[in-house]
């Protein structure tokens, strides 16, 4: 298998993360993908993505699966176990909304990352930074509810990977102040060998 | 079960449709939700959905389900036949990459509605709205040559929804006139019920 791969998104980490957990990542090839807003890759869009984000898995028919949460369900599929996600009941939709919730993490911090670095300074708008800070601080204060200590799950591998990606792009942005338990479960979490792997610096 | 809902979300229409399309919309109470840039909502935020988005749905345990697409999952498990989304095998990554570039194509369309509509005119950027616009091409493009004349998975019902949205928000952009194909199909997809029902406007 093939994934379209860059080391500073948050959602390619998280399948990478999933790949290294579910013991499947010597059966992927990591092919190194630029995109990015006003950059044409016409071989990506027009071969692999047309919405030219990434991550993309090619599977071994050449087929290709799209986006983040459903290669992360394909490769728990191929696993066998469910280790990643629960196969049904309640827990499938609770682990899948806590997964749903670090996405939209993910989406807040890159719109950020896009508004406050790659955007033009004359065209920043401040109510927009603001409003994704808002979402970012009620999704996890959602998590610091939850009390978790579990680090197996997609909805648990997603928020590492958020709040990797915060420590990432927004070092300033003090999370570890307010979220005294989302602190000490990633400190545990930052030990493990499928985290430490995947570190985009 | 209750689904937070607003009529001019693509997102929330997708699931509006696939209840209907389930047999399962006589379960669902519409509870109309107002989420905007801006615009505080609190009871929302700290009840229901901490990233302030619709749709979500309150299943009768009191559990909420997020996203969009993991509510369409659990609508689909709901009814037992697999109707929208395969259970297993190739079928169900062919669909639910389908699935995930038409929610591409509604984040694209979504995205500038805000950038041309909701921020403020000194603030847009140009370049930000053409890439928008070449994701959206670039996945109808991708639709339009699977040539498919299906309508009833989530792919097809997704890309449905994109379409009626940016009919709705951008009746200027001339679609028809580049995608033959697409154009015969949702003329068939907009005679069915679900598609009549679910209306923005």
């Amino acid at each position: 298998m093939k994934l379209y791969f860059a080391a500073a998104s948050p959602f390619v980490r998280k399948v990478h993360m999933s790949a290294i957990e579910l013991g499947l990542v010597k059966q992927i090839e990591l092919v190194s993908t630029h995109v990015s807003p006003g950059k044409e890759n016409a071989t990506y869009t027009d071969g692999i993505n047309p919405l030219g984000k990434i991550p993309a898995l090619e599977i071994d028919d050449g087929s290709i699966i799209l986006d983040s949460s459903v290669i992360c369900e394909y490769l728990n599929h191929l696993e066998g176990n469910n280790t990643l996600i629960p196969e049904r009941g309640p827990e499938r939709w609770r682990v899948q909304t806590g997964h749903a919730i670090a996405n939209g993490i993910m989406d807040a911090a890159v719109s950020n990352r896009y508004e406050t670095f790659m955007r033009p300074e004359e065209y920043r708008w401040d109510l927009w930074v603001n409003e994704q800070w808002a979402k970012i601080n009620q999704a996890l204060q959602w998590f610091e509810n939850q009390k978790s200590d579990s680090m197996e799950t997609i909805d648990q591998i997603s928020l590492a990977c958020a709040l990797g990606y915060l420590d990432f792009r927004f070092a300033d942005f003090a999370w570890r102040e307010r979220y005294a338990h989302l602190s000490l479960w990633h400190q545990r979490m930052s030990e493990t060998t499928a985290y430490r792997e995947t570190a985009p610096d």
